[in-house]
C-alpha cells in the first residue's frame, strides 16, 4: 500500500496511465487496419480466389504501410515517453490530439486504399499523417521547454536530436502530398524512406 | 515475490485492474468510434471522393465530439483514481456501470451522425452523456463518503471540488437535451463548451 | 533493473501477463457487444428513429445482460486472481479456453439477440455461459488443488467459498436452458438472479 | 518517482511498453477472429438457425483452431520475454513483424473459412502462420545471440531449447502446406499437433 502510495503521489502526475491508454489505442488502431482487407462473399462473385487476392494488392500494400507507420509513431512515442517522467493538462491534451489521429488511420488508409488512384485520397492519408508528425514534435517541444516534464540534466543535444527526428514525418509528408498530384499511384511510396533516414546518426539515438 | 505479494495484499483491493479494464475499454471505445466513419463502395456510387467526404462531414464533427468528450470522462477517471487507493463492491459496480456507457458511445455517436436532424438522435446522445455524467458524480460522492476509498487526511475543498467539476457534464447535457428541441441540428454544438468551462479556477485542479 | 529482474524470476512465472491479456479480452468482447446493435441506414428503410430504436429493444436487453455477465465473470477472474500468484502449463491452458469463450460471447449475444424467439438461440447462449462458468470452477479447482499456485496459508474455508460461488453460474445456466424450452422469449430473465445471489453471504467474501 | 526513473533508466530499454503493445494486439486479434462468424440476417434468409448454425461448422472450427494457435503464440512470446530483460532497435522492428503477422490472422483465418475447399486459402493461412513461426525464432535467435538481450548466466541448453520449440510452428505450417495440395479440407488439421509436440520433453521448459 504504501508503494502504491508513492507512485499516487498527490502532486507529480505520473505518465503510467496516459501510456496504457496510449498501447491501446495504437494497438486498437493497428489492429482495426485489417478490417481494411476484405473479401466479397464467395458466393456472389465469379471471380477466383487468386484473382480477389490479386485484386486486393493494393490494400495489401497500404495494410503494411499504415502498420509499420503507426509502429514508427509507436516507437517515437516510447521514445519520447522514456524520457518524460511527469504529466500536466496540456501534455494530456496534446496525447489526446496524437490519439485522435492515431484512431482515424484505419479510415485513412481505407480510403487510400479504396480510392488509390485519386490524388485526394492520398491527400486525406498524407494529411492525416503530416498532422500526427506535427502533433509529435509540440509533445517533444512542450514537454522539453524549459525541461518541463523531463529530467533538469537532459543534455540540450539529446533534445535538440529529438527535435530533428519529429521533422522526418511532416516534410516526406509535404513531399507524398506534392508527389501525389503528379504521381497518383505512387505517391504513398515515399513513406517507405521514412524508416531509412531515421538510421542516420543526425537523428539515431545513440543507445538504439 | 515478497514485493508481488505486498500489492496484492490479501485485504485491501487494490484499483490496478479496474484501472485496466478502463484504459482498455476507453481505448475501444475512442477507437470505435472510427468505424461510424464510412465510405460507400467505390464501385457502386457515382458521387465522387470530394463528394463523398463532404457528406461525411456531420460524421467527422461527430468522431471529434465523441472523441473529446470520451477523452474528458477519461481525463476525470484518471484524476478520481489519482485520489481512490483502494476499491470495493459498490465502487466496482459503479464503475462497471460507467464502462457500460462508455462502450455504448460508439451507438449513440453513430446515431445522432446518421440521423442528425431529428431532435430524438440527439436526445440518444445527450442521455448517454447525462447517465456517463452522473455516474462518474456518483463514483466520486461514494468513493469520498467518510473517506471510504481516499485518504484520511483529503481535503474537504479537494472533495468538493470534485464534486463541482463533476457536475459540469450532466448540467451541460441537460442544457443539451433543452435545445435539441428547438435547434435540432446544433444542441450538440454546445458540448463543446465543457473543455473551456473546467478551465475556471472554481472547477480546477491546483495542479493540473 | 534489479527490481525488473526480481519480477521476473526464472523460475516463478507471475500472472501479470496472463491479467494484462484477460483484461484486454474482456474489454474488448464487453465493448465489441456494441456492434450487435445496429442501426439500418436510415435511407434504406421507412421506419421512423422511435419504430427503429423500439424494435431494437430486445438487442438492448441483451446488450446490457452480456456486457453485466461478462464484468460479473471479470470480478470472479479479478478475485481468483487476487489469490492466485503464480502460474504454469495447466493453469495457462486453462485461462486460454476461458478467454476463447469470452471472446465468443459478442457472437452468442448476437445470435440471442437476433433469433431471440428460438429456444436454439438461447441454448447457444446459455451453453456459452455454462462453459465459461465450468471452466471458472475449474480454474479455482486447479490453482487450490494442494494449494499449488496459492498462498499456503490461504483458508479451507476461502477455498471453499470460492468453489460455492463458481457453481452459481454453471446452476443458474442450466435453469435458463430448461427454461428456454418452455417460456422461450424469457428464459434468459434468470440471469439477472445473479447478481442477488452473489449477495448472499454463503458466496461472499468477507471483505468485499 | 525514484521508483519510476530507476525503471526508466535512461541507457536501458525494458521490455514493459512492447509487452504492452504485444498484450493488446494478441488481444485484439483473438477477439477480432469473433467476427469472422457472422450469421446472416433473419429476414434474409429462409433457413433455420440450426440449419445456419451447422453450415458455420468450418468457421467454428477455424476460429477455434486460429485462437489456439494464436494462444500458443502468445504464451512462446510470454516465455521468450520471461528470458529477455532488454530491448533495442533490432528487436523491436522484429517484434513489430511479428504482431504485423498476428494481426493479420483475422484476415487468413477468414479466407481459409470461407473458400475452405480451395488449396490457394489454406496456403495463405500456412503461409501467416509460417512466417510468424519463422520471426518468433528469429526473435529468440537474436535476443540471445552472444546473450544480446538475455542474462549472461543463461545457459547453452535453455537456448538451443528455445530455438528448438520456435522450429515446431514452421516445420508444420510446411507440412500443412504440402498437404493441402493433396487434401484441401485436412490440410489444416495437422495443426492440432502443435500442442501435444510441445509437450514431448525435447522442446519443454523444466518448469513449465
Amino acid at each position: 500500500m504504501s508503494e502504491e502510495r508513492s507512485v499516487k503521489s498527490r502532486f507529480v502526475l505520473t505518465t503510467r496511465r496516459i501510456e496504457a491508454l496510449a498501447d491501446c489505442i495504437f494497438a486498437f488502431a493497428m489492429t482495426l487496419l485489417v478490417l481494411t482487407l476484405t473479401l466479397p462473399d464467395a458466393t456472389q462473385t465469379k471471380l477466383s480466389l487468386s484473382q480477389l487476392l490479386v485484386g486486393q494488392w493494393p490494400k495489401f500494400f497500404n495494410y503494411a504501410l499504415s502498420f509499420v507507420l503507426l509502429a514508427i509513431f509507436w516507437i517515437v512515442h516510447h521514445q519520447q515517453f522514456h524520457m518524460i517522467h511527469r504529466t500536466d493538462r496540456g501534455h494530456i491534451w496534446i496525447n489526446i490530439g496524437i490519439l485522435m489521429f492515431v484512431a482515424l488511420m484505419p479510415f485513412s488508409t481505407d480510403v487510400a486504399g479504396s480510392y488509390g488512384d485519386e490524388t485526394l485520397a492520398e491527400l486525406v492519408f498524407s494529411a492525416n499523417l503530416m498532422i500526427l508528425g506535427l502533433l509529435f514534435l509540440l509533445n517533444w517541444w512542450y514537454a522539453c521547454r524549459n525541461h518541463r516534464l523531463v529530467d533538469p540534466d537532459l543534455s540540450k543535444e539529446s533534445i535538440a536530436r529529438g527535435i530533428r527526428r519529429s521533422c522526418i514525418t511532416p516534410v516526406v509528408a509535404a513531399i507524398s502530398m506534392v508527389l501525389s498530384f503528379f504521381i497518383p499511384r505512387w505517391g504513398l511510396t515515399v513513406y517507405m524512406l521514412i524508416p531509412i533516414i531515421q538510421l542516420h546518426p543526425w537523428f539515431r539515438h545513440r543507445d538504439w
